[in-house]
């Protein structure tokens, strides 16, 4: 059972995004913004859909969790989100000065960390919650492209 | 006078999205997408106004001119931008494959050069066009500011 509230709830909460991406036949990845247990912002990759590569589930969480604040802000914040950041969205992360990042899988290939990217100094950063089941949903979905 | 279609033509075009931002009491930074001669995205910086990190010029230009085409990949394109892209403007250059790049002033402490960012293998880039101008008032907001 998962604990309410923990860690593996948010990212649950994750995942039902990035399942919202697969089911728009999008690249599956899904993030929510969280702050006193609460979530304000959540995002699924539409870059298809949208034709706009701006699109990541991050941005789009980070905007919806500005809006829902009424703030540029995000310190007190945490995102939660299945694939591990690109640079793009580490540095939207890094103007937000969000409070913690959480992802699931490492990005060996497009994530910040062997892109170069960087986050702001005061973002705490956790990676491999749930990986193996964010890599599975990716690894399906291409494969299912292929 | 300037030339008709010529680079410093059309980042003049990007100094007047400046205008608009600065219009707005924005940072002001502006930026046009540009495809055989045509602009086709504009944007300026609405970051305070949206309540947003992410709405920097060259975002909302980037989108602008995806939703014109109607295809994600800018390979054909090029930004004309008053300030060198930060490293999430940078990000997201790099997943547009944009052909080419013009910014007029250097951005020495946040801008991606200096903060690890990089582009698409395929993107040209140019500075300095108009550097002094885009210099000028960006230092005469910021003193506005004290």
């Amino acid at each position: 059972m998962i604990e309410v509230y923990s860690d593996e709830y948010f990212m649950k909460q994750a995942f039902n995004e990035a399942e919202l991406a697969k089911a728009a036949d999008e690249v599956p990845v899904g993030a929510v913004v969280v702050v006193n247990k609460k979530i304000i912002g959540r995002g699924h990759n539409l870059t298809e859909r949208l034709t706009d590569v701006t699109a990541h589930a991050e941005m789009q969480a980070i905007t919806a969790a500005s809006s829902y604040l009424g703030a540029k802000y995000l310190t007190e914040c945490t995102l939660y989100v299945t694939l591990e950041p690109c640079a793009m969205c580490a540095g939207a992360l890094y103007w937000s000065q969000i409070g913690k990042i959480v992802f699931a899988a490492a990005d060996e290939k497009r994530g910040f960390k062997n892109m170069g990217g960087q986050l702001h100094p005061s973002t705490k950063i956790e990676g491999g919650l749930m990986a193996e089941q964010a890599s599975d949903l990716l690894k399906k979905y291409f494969k299912s492209k292929r």
